[in-house]
């Protein structure tokens, strides 16, 4: 149905880089035109789209590659951006589409609205927020990017922009939680692929929302689903809810 | 602000109705004028709305009384009925406004809505649903009444109907699990108040919704706030999603 | 270090018996000897131990197959074998070494221990036991074996025999739990790895000890080692508590 | 059977103090001889035993006392002291008898030993071990003393002394985890009595024991099955373990 596209890949001696790699030979509308890590000088010119899971800098680092050529597009998937860096993904998607999100699976794309809508219902004087993650032994950021978008999704819902309602993780002698706040905490084990929840608690009953990942092929198959969306899209910065069609223009 | 109303108790010497008990004392616009359990004969004069948590028999006997009499409003809480104990129930609605829930919690009752519309978003072909409940050892029935509306919602969601594509518990050589079934399990011990989860699962990713109460007290509490709002309806049969204003006219 | 062995693969064109080809490929002193499936005569001749998870039927006519000719020793993964051809397994350990069990995991093997250990601890008119167990879509027996090993450990904890106090499994007017009963619930869907979860719960707390599989190699990969233990015992039936030296003789 | 004894209640205005008022009220062996909160000075020469979930400086303070004039015995529930407070109790003990515990419940001291028991035969090279407890909104100090307690029981294990091998909370950029470090994460949240759990993950496969409290009267009577088997004690500082016979002279 659709033509055959060109993809790179950013990352590529990576774990979820060598996964997206797998992902795309397993679909048959997809050239793997270029593969490269950071300090490797790519041939851009041989991509329609770029899928990148490397680190904050060689992300913002590409980014700019493209947007002073006018291409191509991206999906990016790292995690740890600093503000100023969130900033430079931003100016590049004024010149190319790109596709960026802490997690790329339908479930968690799903779960992102569920703990919207709970949020707006549930009395933020009666019910505390708290997001738990679990990831394996070599993640080097915490909390996940995921676990962030969870609590912006859950202050969203409350109106309120997260960076004015983060908790710090509770250590030592924290005295009552704050009402309204909402906590972040994590957890490093084993093999892990990925596991997130958002507890809503009132005194008298908890609500549980959680996703777990049980292969790590869920993202790798969902950033290519983001790949093929994107490349035929206006410059502009884009999320999985628009990906997925979740957002409304 | 509101005017006191006179408020009855069915089943007053159970376990919910002793909570219930508690729950209308702790309010100052009521006054408990009834209290009586199966066997005993109650002046249904004195009330103007009567909390129910008895049992099947006994629940269907005081509707058809109440409805019989024009009064006084029900709140309903009892659990297992049959399908025609529950067409008697209807039919008494005809004539006194009835409230009747599974499950009389907030979170619960939001949790049926994020139920159905992760349901409606995830393809039955990829996806399946099940839903799990754990309670105290004294519990008679199983699944619970609010593990029922939870598949009922989840059915809803895929535009079905409960009864059809409910399965039996797996148990011996069952075969593979069939497409587009949801399935239930219960757990009974000690004295767990209630849990409830409905999980959702496809081959590389799992959905988990769920439910805890803390105190049952929370169960008494959002009965007594039925009660009240029950009352001064007209003669039909509500939910909670009613009572809670989920529902739009 | 040891000695190259021959291993014969039974039910290799399954989802397990892949597993266990790629584990047996990734160590250097086994070579696969031979892979059969239902309905194919293997040359026994060649194997040195065969590693069996395929159905109760063809177990048992390996099992009689190796008996008859004294080898080779055998590793059988397949669940839902009933008491005859439970028996069956045994007769034919006489005459030829067995490893038989419902997981071949280490921290299946050590929640065993665990569950033995609390159940003695936990006065049985006090504490209710549930088994859960969670598996994928194609599973076709339910509870599931290890979940069976974990209801064994428990009764053997309380000085008894599971077969005298297994529940089946809570559906319809049950009435309240009897005590000192361990009942059984499964879930299906998706393609759940493997949980499993013992629940221990007074009127006022519970204990729950709760296993997951994140990657089904780590089945194989217990098979083969058991394989390459047992391939050079005396005949008898043994598990992974001896395996892993748990069991003191 | 046994005498009646006199207790006092230190921090009796608190949540827990309240409940073990409760607890005392409801054994016949016992009277109350004294109530009192940090400010107040107790006629001690009226107690056998004095029973403290007041703030780590009233119980250091409580400890002096007791020490000071030979008597009453001591249970002291308090959680977040310092080393020097905790040096402070261990030297009132050698004049009076002490039990002190960051959690007085059955499942939970069970829980000790078996989170010990996993910890002994899980190699740190292939598994990490991290401890997450969730408490209600008003907890003020975090991890829970009962969370340091299966941490410590997890180092022990290993051979090892928490205080060597305890990581801070993940957070920012944190890097790949350290091998053999135990983790802690705390929620807070609601009005959620207490939750523990100890998670060991290798590559393949995780292993959860947890406990989780439905009712805080559970605490309060396993202090006053504390204070009645402390009472006729040498001086010493116990522990739950020993209380309950678990630990072998």
């Amino acid at each position: 149905m659709s033509a055959i596209f060109h993809a790179g890949i950013s990352g590529a001696r990576g774990r979820m880089g060598r996964a997206v790699s797998a992902a795309l030979d397993a679909r048959e509308d997809v050239v793997v035109a270029a593969r490269f890590d950071r300090g490797e000088t790519p041939d851009l010119s041989l991509c329609d789209v770029v899928i990148d899971f490397s680190t904050p800098d060689a992300s913002v680092e590409l980014a700019r590659a493209c947007a002073a050529r006018g291409g191509p597009a991206l999906v990016i998937g790292s995690t740890g951006l600093t503000p100023e860096q969130e900033a430079e993904i931003l100016e590049a998607s004024g010149s190319v589409p790109i596709v960026r999100s802490g997690n790329f699976s339908l479930g968690v794309n799903i779960l992102i609205g569920l703990v919207e809508h709970a949020a707006q219902r549930l009395d933020p004087a009666d019910w505390d927020i708290e997001v738990l993650e679990a990831h394996h032994r070599r993640k080097a950021d915490a909390p996940s990017g995921t676990a962030l978008m969870l609590g912006e999704a859950a202050a969203s819902g409350r109106g309120e922009d997260l960076a004015d309602v983060r908790s710090a993780p509770y250590d030592g002698l924290t005295g009552a939680r704050q009402t309204g706040k909402i906590g972040f905490a994590s957890l490093r084990a084993g093999g892990i692929v990925g596991e997130h929840t958002v507890l809503f608690a009132s005194d008298d009953e908890t609500l549980t929302l959680s996703h777990s990942a049980i292969d790590r092929a869920l993202f790798a198959k969902g950033a290519v689903a983001a790949a093929a969306w994107v490349r035929s899209r206006k410059p502009s910065l884009y999320d999985m809810q628009d990906v997925l069609g979740f957002r409304q223009a």
